[in-house]
């Protein structure tokens, strides 16, 4: 099919899914789960080719990424199971007033429609994104990247059985099938038919939405993540904090990049951190990180001397930039020009600096105390997510079933006039 | 000033915007009421020179729409008292969990940053649109058209004195300069500076908008607003509210465009429709509705035959297209095919139907026996209004204080890591 028919087939599903009641959908989603298992063999197929298909062009993480296994499987099926677990957002009732003039005026949750998701090479989402979107009550269009087609195929086919059994249109989940930038290109100016487009990747395909799209999009993820430490911060607690924040999942979003400590406690504090970071970690074999210092930090503990779009990077990696800044002023002005808006924290013992912190930084997460690393709408109590939004339109931060729905209003009057 | 160095002016005010609290906010609004009527004079005077240029270029209804008064400038002062009334919608803690691991977790209310607003020849909206703005916490850019620049300025130079008076950034309130399409332009690509804009304007406006902008926008306005009278309507209520929604202020986007009737009672009910709108009004030395009639209805009634276009036309004059449908999922079919999205309403006492239309139309507003005229910000119970949105993402129908607001998550903790 090609992508305008697609187009079409989930247009043609999004009335049928918004109609869908609670019981509907859940038998939905626990049939595609079944049949994800049902079909393990057919999809393990796909994705060895998909392997060997991508074994000479791609790096050993992108190739982790993309491969399947039987546990994996499972693992997609529970998450399904998950979201099925979740309470239906669609038709809560935001907000109800009775006006004097009699008029009852609700606010109701409602699908979103057609949601379009653009993503890469890990085959999970397809399932993931689909069943948050499913339960949310709208159809999607997945469009991922061309290494994990034949992948995400099979997947697709084993929940439209599932769809199929629970009497849903089918086309309710749609796979792109031209795996070019055309495609994508057309998603993001399909004005009308598709009401939410969410694109899941790096910078450049956020970047190329931002710069094309014509249709409601929510930018996810880059994550130039920053702590700050204070003057008044519990030292142990800070070191403790950076540690995980950096080294517990280098590769993710809400990862750490940035680390910026008080001038009156540079001298005591970079030590503990070159100790913390480098030394202990390379004497307990772990991997250490690379610290890039600015000019005020090298002159105190070794490292790499920063350059200039070090404060600028979302390293991805066992990096991390260094930098010394007077107070918590200095560190806010500092994150409000490097920050991403994703997850930023503050380490103090003084509550008016955290007070101030929070009020003035302008990212969509702002720890006071903790890692940045719990960014995430399972953490966060939402039950599961689609992405974390940086933008501040609609929504921010984690995005679970309630930030994937639009609201209507519902007028019930008798006869009033104005 | 360039448009760019207004831009980087705005953006200046941003931070003291967000962090001035409710009585300084309050007391910069009163303050800009106050100096509105101080300034009558020359505010009129400005107004007066706009009128001579405009006079040979536009038509009456521009004039009118363009003209100042002394009643009118106080209508503007007692509006941003009013928006100095309302509840300050900054910092509400929206939701608040505490997790087992002991993080609290806040999503609390923040300013949206910068919002522009491009708008046309009403100088008021110059005054709403910045109550609206600085109570919500943002500074704003105002850009509105050529023929009401000087009004507009003499406006904006008054609300800046009341800001000094408060102690607040003069430039959180800014007046493009130039009026010409460059300027829109650069508002609408002025990634990073523009936290939101707003086009409050004609559908042309609204296109280019949707066309060129890369930064987040609200679509607001176009309303092609329909009423289906079903088969078991009160025939009586449906005529006053038809008469209400059509009739009581044509020339606004929640009036009514299109009448939608149920067969079974097309032929008892239309000569009633057309005896309430055309004959009657005419007997009443009131302006009679033009009828614009699909076959089936040209066969019942006089009036003229519609036009291929007449069901997707926001006529804002008084002037009906009138159309016969089997029964409330046509009329649900026609309204998906034909409505803005905007205001739709169900006259009937058939709760099944009245059920089904609410969940199936999928617009900003859906009534049952009501008018469509209620649909306004004021009438909703929201105090104000920055405008309708016929979009899905972030907000829907008025757009007052909490919606013209993000929301940010605090997370307080004492040391979790993940």
């Amino acid at each position: 099919m090609t992508t305008q028919e697609i187009l079409c087939a989930a247009n043609g599903a999004k009335t049928a899914m918004a109609l869908a009641d609670t019981n509907q959908k859940n038998a939905a989603l626990l049939a595609m789960a079944e049949a994800l298992l049902r079909q393990e063999t057919e999809i393990l197929e796909a994705n060895n080719r998909d392997l060997e298909a991508a074994r000479d062009s791609v790096n050993a993480v992108m190739l982790d990424r993309l491969a399947l296994s039987p546990a994996r499987i499972q693992g997609m099926a529970q998450g399904i199971r998950e979201v099925a677990a979740l309470p239906d957002p669609v038709g809560q009732v935001l907000r109800r007033v009775e006006r004097p003039n009699g008029l009852v005026i609700e606010r109701r949750a409602v699908p979103m429609g057609v949601i379009a998701i653009i993503y890469e090479s890990r085959p999970n989402v397809t399932s993931d994104a689909a069943a948050l979107a499913l339960k949310s009550g709208s159809a999607c269009i997945l469009r991922c990247g061309k290494e994990a087609w034949r992948s995400s195929h099979a997947i697709v086919e084993a929940l439209r059985l599932g769809l199929r059994e629970a009497g849903l249109p089918e086309t309710a989940v749609c796979l792109i099938e031209d795996t070019t930038h055309a495609s994508a290109g057309e998603l993001m100016t399909a004005v009308g038919q598709v009401d939410l487009l969410i694109p899941r990747g790096g910078a450049g395909l956020i970047r190329a939405c931002l710069q094309n799209a014509k249709v409601p999009v929510i930018q996810t993820g880059t994550g130039i993540c920053h702590v700050y430490v204070d003057a008044a911060a519990d030292q142990e607690m800070a070191l403790d904090i950076i540690e995980n924040a950096k080294t517990s999942r280098p590769s993710v979003c809400n990862a750490e990049e940035v680390c910026l400590v008080a001038r009156p406690i540079a001298s005591e504090f970079l030590p503990k951190l070159h100790r913390r970071l480098v030394t202990e970690r390379a004497a307990q074999d772990l991997q250490p990180v690379e610290l890039r210092l600015d000019g005020e930090a090298a002159r105190i503990i070794p490292g790499v001397p920063a350059g200039e779009a070090d404060f600028d990077t979302e390293f991805l990696n066992y990096i991390l930039a260094v930098g010394v800044v007077e107070n918590v002023e200095e560190a806010m002005a500092h994150i409000a020009a490097h920050s991403t808006g994703h997850s930023d924290a503050i380490v103090t013992a003084d509550e008016e600096a955290a007070a101030r912190f929070t009020a003035g930084v302008d990212s969509a997460a702002v720890y006071v105390n903790a890692s940045t690393r719990f960014t995430d709408g399972g953490e966060f109590g939402l039950g599961c997510e689609m992405g974390i939004s940086t933008q501040k339109l609609h929504a921010r931060g984690p995005m679970g079933l309630q930030e994937l729905c639009s609201y209507k209003y519902v007028i019930l009057g008798s006869g009033q006039t104005r």
